[in-house]
């Protein structure tokens, strides 16, 4: 009995179009250049093909559209496009509604059938409004949430990745309120878990360092503000550390983002969603990088949103997209070295 | 009938030396050449003098000390010392217990009677333990609620400032989960004005650019991820608004600190502590400065801890203490410009 080849290393990335309003159209024609490189896997957008072509028309860019249907060969150095919607001139840049909600929501589900099939390889995508994505009748707070319930993964992370700073989130979207509740020993070392082996899988770096931050201000000081880090974080570290990992805090919150940019960790597990994106935002604007970590398909995206203010304008910068392109190219190709 | 010149041009700046057992004296030394620039007020030290005799001795950094006593004229380019302590060999770097706590909480409590004398003319402060200073008998969550109490003031804010960035708190010391609940349209609408008001008086800066952040993530995206944006933070903008403040929000806060960064705002409201100094000392690690905004009194701070790892290492860095002592002298002066 032969053991079959690895079938994905050469399957193209599909990058999903996002909000068909936002700027997701833009950024896909301005990084077709970029991401022709003949090192990387060929691309599939899933989007809408008339909302492209007229992007291109409005904003002088041209592209080479080809239409792409599953079982055709999409072709290197191209757009190759999944054409899902059609949007005539009643879409207005900038105005999402239920309609714009249930085409961006079709372009995940059915990309990530593609990748389950085995015709694409990995997915990136665009930003998605998450409040027409529930007007289009998708129930989730984000694209995170969705892809793991279309994956049933139960054990799932959201990281940002950038060259300097890689956050991990142990609470992603919900309301500032909700989060002391959720910091259990058992979440955040799922989280430690889930982030040390992705760091170790997806970024092959060996004996990752990882540091996890306190929930409140100076890690609680003592109890003196707060008791999460005692009752749930150390914890949670000292589990983790017990079966291996190089983990080490709860650190305060407002100085382990400086260590670990100046290179003393490979990333940083936040208790909750802006304590991690307030520092990688500032070090990683424009190129940082969304991960999500723990799904068996390898999904990467920008990390900003659809930009309504300026969509259509021609000002928004395909930097993110093309680090997330890439990105998505070098973690299928290290999971093929360990061979997973 | 004339009136009195003003008197604190030419005072005195008192430092408090913060917890014995912890870098204070250490960089207290160290600032001391760079402190004694002729442009600058002559400091005095109020803390204690073997402690800061022993640093000097072990760490091979002899200062001319004199020592000094409220009635005496200090004079410029020495370390002018009021003692109020004398811990002897039992006290060890990096160990603070009630004694310590209760010593420098003394320090402080007799610098602000001396600043109300009108003997010395601004505050700046080495950093304490909270934990040591509750076993000594202060039951204060920090430096900046004890000033206010020590000031009666009831209307008061934490700033940090640095020279790419500002931030001012809402809420201050106190666990996350408590921060929900204290974020009303009263409290942010209150820190709008002292922070519009401190900008124009303390920075000298005319119709100040203020953001405000939001509480939850992307701002609570038009309530589904909280609704204390649309309850109380809006609300409060406009309130601020409609009294002539130049004040936007509220934002993303993963976004609107490197808007401020980048110059787009001269400070940033911020509605706990860690979305504010996350941020801050990202940017702003060795050289920020802890300002309290809308107390009677100038008192700046350094922005770090006691860092009682590496006390009486001959380590710590002395920058944030220099900023913070040329920010007070800085405000003196704008006060003494505006006559307030």
């Amino acid at each position: 009995m032969t053991s079959s080849p690895p079938v994905h290393r050469e399957l193209p990335i599909g990058i999903t179009m996002g909000c068909p309003a936002g700027i997701g159209p833009e950024i896909i024609l301005k990084s077709v250049t970029a991401l022709s490189e003949t090192a990387l896997p060929p691309l599939v957008v899933i989007g809408d093909g008339k909302v492209l072509e007229r992007c291109g028309r409005e904003l002088g860019m041209p592209a080479a559209i080809k239409y792409w249907q599953p079982g055709m060969v999409p072709e290197k150095g191209v757009l190759n496009l999944y054409s899902l919607s059609s949007f005539g001139p009643e879409l207005r840049w900038g105005h999402p509604d239920g309609e714009t909600g249930r085409a961006m929501g079709r372009y995940i589900e059915e990309t990530v059938k593609l990748i389950q099939q085995g015709t694409l390889g990995a997915l990136v995508t665009c930003p998605i409004s998450k409040a027409a994505l529930n007007q289009g009748g998708y129930r989730f707070p984000g694209h995170t949430e969705m892809l793991a319930s279309l994956c049933a993964a139960e054990e799932y992370a959201m990281m940002m990745a950038g060259e300097k700073l890689r956050v991990a989130l142990v609470t992603i979207h919900i309301a500032l309120a909700e989060v002391p509740g959720l910091i259990t020993r058992e979440a955040v070392a799922r989280i430690i878990g889930i982030v040390g082996r992705s760091l170790e899988t997806d970024f092959a770096i060996s004996q990752p360092r990882i540091a996890v931050a306190g929930l409140n201000p100076h890690g609680g000081e003592g109890g003196l503000f707060g008791v999460e880090e005692r009752e749930a974080i150390a914890p949670a570290v000292a589990e983790a550390a017990g079966k291996g990992w190089r983990v080490s805090g709860p650190w305060p919150p407002d100085t382990v983002f400086y260590q670990a940019a100046r290179g003393n960790f490979d990333a940083v597990v936040c208790m909750y969603h802006d304590q991690g994106l307030i520092p990688f935002k500032l070090l990683h604007f424009e190129d940082g990088v969304n991960v999500t970590l723990g799904l068996p398909l390898v999904r990467t995206s920008v990390d900003h949103g659809t930009a309504y203010d300026i969509a259509g304008k021609g000002v928004a910068s395909p930097a993110s997209l093309i680090s997330a392109f890439r990105l998505a190219a070098r973690i299928v190709n290290n999971r093929l070295q360990k061979g997973k």
